[in-house]
Parts: C-alpha cells; structure tokens; sequence
C-alpha cells in the first residue's frame, strides 16, 4: 500500500489561567489537526477560544481532547469513573469546545482522549464504551464525529460499534513491537529521541505504512494520522522536520478525510 | 395593562457530585423555564443531561444558568473577572449545556446569571457586556438567544445591544421599593416569607403589572417571567400553589414568546 | 474475649460550599471520633472549623478523613496516583486539619482513608505504603498518629511497618464472610438495613468480639471502633440506638486509647 | 538612617501538576525568604514539599504565600469573599505548608498574601482583618506569625491589631509616588524595566531607606524586606544581580529578625 497522503496532529491549548505549556503558534503552522484541550486536565476557557481562531485561521482542523477531571495530575492518573458519569464528561467538554470552534467559523470534527483515558481505554472495553457513548451523545444520534486512536484499541472498536469513524493514528517517535503494538513507555528504546530517526520513521509510516519494529522485523502501522508532540522543548521545529520531510518524500500533509 | 400568560423560572441541577440541592423532579412539574447550574457554581455533567432529559420530557424550556468559576462559594462571591475571560466563561458553560439540551430533544434557548454574577451586572457595565459577549459567542453572530435579568439593569440593555432579546423577570417573594428596585437583601422585610403573600403578589405581577411596593406605594412590575425558588424546604410546593393561583386567575402559565 | 469499651467513629464534616450532607451535630452527641473531611472529597475550611469546635467542645477526638482529589466523585472513585504525589496529597489534608483541631483546643488524633482511598488500600501494597508515608509526614518523625481502617488491610500493615498505631475497626452494618472480610457490596445482603439487626451486631462486636457471618458460621472480629454511618436519613437516630444499646449492655463507648 | 541589614524575599512553588512557572531553584541561592503557594492559586502538595527541602537546605526561610481560591485566574482576580471563610481559607492553607516546613526541619515563619489579595488588603479593612484572623487561627493563641505586606497597608495594620509583627517590604522594581506608595500598574513607568536601575534602587532602599519619586522628590522607603521577582525570563539573574549589589555596598542580605 503507497500512502499519498498523511495527517499531522498535535496536542495544543494545554495551558491554565497563568500557565502554558504547548507552542501552540509554532504548532499551528505545522499541524493539520489541532487536538484542543478542553478544560478537564489543561485548558481553560480562553485559551480554547484563541487556539481555535487560530486553527481555524490556518485552516487547521480542530478537535476535542478529552479527558479525566484531573487538572492537579494532568489528566494523567487513571481513574474508575462509572461509565455513564465518563461519557457525560466527554459530551461536556466538546460541547464547551464546539462553542469556540464554531465562533471561529469551524466546527469541533473528531475527538481524541488525553493521557491516561488514552491509555484505558486501548484495553478497557468499559471505558471505550463510555467514550464512544459520549462523542455520540455530543454528535446527534445521526452525525459522524470521528474518533482518533491506538489502531487495535478497544476505542477505535467502540467508536465504529457506536456509528463513529475510528481514525488510527502512529507515533514517529515511538518504538514498535512486532506485533504492532507500542513498546510500553520505561522499556529501552521505547521513545525514539534521534531527531533524524523520528523524522525518517514518520516518512515510512506514511510513505510505505511500514517501519521497523524493536525486533527487527518489519512491521505494517496502518494510520491515518501522526502524532507529533508538542509538549517539550524543541518539539515544535521536529515537527516542522517531519512535516518537511513529508513533503520531500512527495506525500501531502493533510487532515485525514 | 392585563396580562394573559406569564412564565415561570426556577433555578435547577444546583447540585454536584454526590451533593443535591433542588428538588429537580418537583420542580419541572412546576415551572416552564428550567435555569439550569453548568457546573461552574453547581451542576455536573450527569446532572445536566439528568435535568435536560427531565425538562425536554415536560416541555419545559431550558436556559443556561451561567456563573462565575466557584464551586467552593456557589458563585455567590463577587468577582473582579476581566471582561474577555468572563465572555469565554460564559461561552464555555453554555456550549457544554446545549449538548444535553439538544441530546434530550431540546435547546438552551435562553441564558440567566447565577447569584453574584446576577447582582453585579445589574449595575456593572462591563461584566454586564462580557455577558452579552459570552451568550453571543454561543449564539453565533445571527442567532437570538435571550438573557433573563432584571428589569433596569445593564445586563439587559447590554444583552439587548447585543441583538438578544431581554426578558424582564420579577420575584414573587420580594419586596419592591417605589421605585421599582429589589429592597436589598439584609434590610427589614426584603424577603417575603409568607406563602399566601407571594402567592398572590405573583398573581397581581401577572395580571395586573403591579404590586404594593415596601413604601405603600403601588408599583409597576413589568416582568415576562416569575422566579420561583427551588433550594429550600417547601419551595417546590409554594411553587406548585403560585402555578395554581395563575391558573385560577386566568392566566395561562407558559415560557416566554 | 469480652470487651468493656468500644469506639464509635462516623464520618462528618462532608458537605461543600453550599452544600450539606452529613448531620454533624447529632452525630457529634454519638460518636466518640470524628473523621472529618479535609477538602480533598468533601469539607470546606469553614466546615472544617467548625466541626472541629463543635468536636473539641464535646470531647470528641478529632481525625482526618483524608481523599484522593476528587471533588465532582466524592473521593469515590478508584485513581493511580503516584505513591509520592499521594502522600503529599494525604500530609497536606492532615496539615490543613491540623489548625484547626488545634484552634478549637484539641488535635487531629488520627486519621482515616476515605472512599475509593480506604477500600484500594485494603489490597494496593503501593497505596496503602503512600498513606502511611503520608501519614508520618504529618506526624514527624518520631511522633505515632494512629491509622484506622479494616484489619487485615494492607493499610493497616503499612501504617505499622511506620511505625504508626494501626486501628482497626469494624461494620455494624455489613455482613462478614466466614473468613473475616467484608461481603462486597451490590452481593445480596451485604448491607444490612434492619434497625434492630445493625445494633444487635454492634452490641455483639463490642461484648464478644464476634458476629454471625454470611455463612452462619461465627466470625470474630477484631475491632478497636465501630463505624457508623451519617450520610443517610436516620442514620444519625440509628448511631443514637447503636450508643444506647452499647451503655445498656455495659459496654464504654469511648475514644480508642 | 542606615540599614546594615535587608531581607529578599520572593514568590516560589507557583506551578501546579504538569506547569512550571517560578525557576525555584536558581531564587533559592538568591532569597533569604521565600514565599510558598499553597494550593490555592498554585502549588500542589508535591511542589510545597520540594520547594520547603530545598529552602531548608539552604537556611532560606519559609513563608505562606496565602491567595483567594482561584487556581483559573492564578489568584489576580478579586473576589468579595466573606470575612469568616476568608480566614478560614487563610488558616488551611497556611497549616497544609506547616506540615512540609517542619518534615524538611523548618517552620512557616511568615505570612504574604498573593495577588489580588494582596492589593485588596491595602485599602479593605474587612479582609485585611480577615486575613489576620486567619493567620492568627494558624499561629495559635500566643505565638507570633509575622505578616509581610505593603507600608501603610491595613493588612499590616491589622496584623499589629491582631499581635502579629508587620513586616513592610519595598519593591525595586516599582516606581513610588512622592506620597510614598506605589504608583499604580498601567500608569507610565510604574513598572522599571532597566535592571541597572531595579539593582541601584535595591540598593538606595536598604543602604539610605529612601529613592528618587516618579515626581522627582526623594521618598522614603522603610523597607525590612525586598521583593524580587521569579515569575519572568531572567527574572532569578536580576535578583541574584540584586544580592551581589547589595552585598558590594557593605549590606548584608539575611532573613528579617
């Protein structure tokens, strides 16, 4: 399989009140898909507002990056939260973000789960559920809303059980088992911190759908959209490579269909 | 002037987590405007579908009863928020509203400020316009979304500058100066607490326009909706007696045109 | 074993802001401890002082009911909090209470889990490790802070290895199975909701250190201190009958020593 | 008057979760007092920990830094909190760094209200008495705690009021009115940017107690303490830049007696 195309996304407004975090104007210029934090572990009303002007600005898809209620741990501490009460929170923070993306002329048009929910719900079929029930609740029982994850999560089946797209995405600077699945973060090797491998793995994944994995072998990453981070110094211009690289390699960087 | 039809408001879903408030279910079969809490003095996201649902099922109308960010004080704290935050505040609880609204059927077709928020822009300008600002952020630049408040006070002509429709709402269980102001809260009889009296000062606000004021004077009263409280003992029942002495007066009780 | 005294400790202090929940004052005439919420699940500082004074004032001995952070699920639900954040987070709680134990003359004399916090440390070596390390921050170095919780938990475990007293404590309420753990909720019968059945079984707790269990087998039980429950109608009368049942069978309801 | 002796005090611990923002290392080989959130507009519990062992360590002394419950809007945004709770919320968060002053073999030693605060206990006579109040809730009946505020402020006043030692602090990087007070952000030159001039004045304020007006006069400035500031780029350099200044000029920079 040739991919001609790719999609960029990045995780932006994960700011609060005094605080910033993410560069969100250098992300902005190369992202095509803006995972907006929604209030629930980063994010406050402000900042959703001016990221999605933003966005929308540079014609940047916007995108609701749900999470716990978890301001104090980033939304990075899992949490038992009974299904119903989690989807009710997800349909709260894209409904609060939807406000902002379309007073800047654009609509919220897929979800991603931050953090910790990310990581459950590959494997918490309880939470998937839950996930998927609230992104459908904030959709209208008839629209699509696109749901972005691990390609094999439990999320991705929930979302396609609830009617929703699942958009499988990869990490350029994550390492591969040969099964597919990430080598869990703690493991050697388990983040790629070369900036010249990060940038050539994100062109294989586009170009060929295929990278090396930590056993060597080979191994197919079928995604529709990479995940550049932007939370770290320096993240944004390796970004900026990757994007760049992209288009050398002759693949269009934009938001996935 | 007669009045033929009159609405009835209460504040509702004012509690939060484990905690509850308002007796919510005794409410709906009462009033025609149900204010909904947004979760930023009250109300979480279970409690906002939960009253959604409950009011869209009763045909009851639900408005966004927007606060300053204080759960700790109930929003009953003034605060000094600078005016854009406070615009997106208000931006954020009503867009998180309208995805239970409109998931029960139903829209946030009105919006009210909660307890300080409420009394400061009665006569504070500039919060009064970040309101303004917040409820057309949410309405989107052509759309009416109307602003419940007080009669005279700046947040209604700052709503009404901002195109929304201002509807005047009065209380059946305070007293009036001559002057057509609330007697303040802490001064000798501002508060009514005698059910046959609100019982029929709300029939002569609806049918006639006018009740006594504290002075002996009679005052004009020209409000489109009645306020009814829900967060005390015996509220709800009071509430049911003021809906059956309308009734009795001939006066159709029914949201606001 | 006969015991001739026994402790009863309830929950108290857990309303929020505007929000009341447990009936302090009547369980403050009952209850011998007092595990008073620390702002983490549940209790404000003006809550706090209060109970506080309201304690001291009756010779009731002062704990804190310390939580995971988590406001909107009253410290319900389940989270992976680091082992070094969660101890921070449980000496903070203690140390907040500390003034105002002390303000009213008295101290904080122990404490006790809360919630999702009490029942994942009865299992969670980790956890159970992070509250005692929390725990003897707050008590300095060399001084004991005794640690209630259920015997046989690894709380308690933990709290020993620190060289902190462990309590243990037992249910009135709850069924026991044969081996001496607690039937878990949501199985039949687990909670027992006869009136006269919850005091026979404190009364046979505290005289004889055994109850029926589940099985009809005979099953002792440990305990330093009953808990009773506040948080539901009649719950504190039902404390008032446990009290009066114990006196009649000549058993002191007094403070664990 | 000569002064041989000033104290520098600056704001630390003001991150929360995953944000930084005070550089709190490099200040603490700066400062000799330092001024810890405490929760409440930033700082978390693992923060006030790290932030009381490193000031330990380098014989740096700790204070409160007390704020609003105000984590959105970083403590700046005034709020009309009642007298009673605003004590209490005083009190808490001054006994939460109690503990992790003394579990690093230090004590809170002192009291700074943050931000809005801070400016509003200058002029409102009711909350400077409830701050006051509530450091003496945490201070004990008898023992001293002293309060750190602006000169002529009724913050110091009343802690005077309440048996509290006032300590007045100046500001080098502020511009003073020939009257002796600060002149007020957003007026021309209120805030100096050229550092030579903050370190000169630094200096001017310790050696001689007095610097140049903005209206050309010379006003004196009776200063135990100097604020420098953390929370800006270069920020840490300036106020070391201070401490070499005044320790060429023969003053020497130790913690307020």
């Amino acid at each position: 399989m040739i991919t001609r195309a790719v999609d960029l996304n990045a995780d932006l407004g994960e700011g609060f009140g005094r605080w910033t975090l993410t560069d969100d104007e250098a992300l902005l210029s190369v992202v095509t898909s803006a995972n907006v934090a929604c209030g629930f572990h980063a994010g406050d009303p402000s900042i959703m507002r001016r990221v999605c002007e933003l966005a929308a600005a540079r014609g940047v898809r916007i995108g609701a990056q749900v999470s716990y209620r978890d301001l104090a741990g980033f939304g990075r501490r899992p949490m038992d939260v009974p299904p119903g009460e989690l989807a009710d929170e997800i349909a709260y923070q894209i409904g609060a973000l939807e406000v902002f993306a379309r007073a800047a002329g654009s609509r919220v048009s897929y979800v991603k789960p931050h953090g910790a929910l990310y990581n459950r719900t590959v494997h918490d079929a309880a939470q998937a559920a839950a996930v998927a029930a609230g992104v459908r609740i904030a959709a209208g029982p008839d629209a699509d809303l696109p749901v972005l994850g691990l390609p094999g999560s439990l999320l991705l089946a929930a979302a396609a059980d609830a009617g929703l797209t699942p958009i499988p995405e990869a990490f350029a600077d994550r390492a591969y088992t040969g099964a597919g699945t990430l080598v869990p973060r703690g493991e050697p090797g388990a983040v790629l911190h070369d900036p010249d491998a990060v940038v050539a793995r994100a062109v294989a994944m586009a170009a060929e759908g295929a990278v090396p994995a930590a056993d060597g072998s080979r191994v197919a990453v079928a995604a529709l959209s990479l995940c550049v981070h932007g939370d770290t110094p320096g993240a944004a211009a390796l970004a900026g490579r990757v994007r760049e690289a992209l288009a050398a390699a002759g693949i269009r960087v934009e938001a996935f269909a």
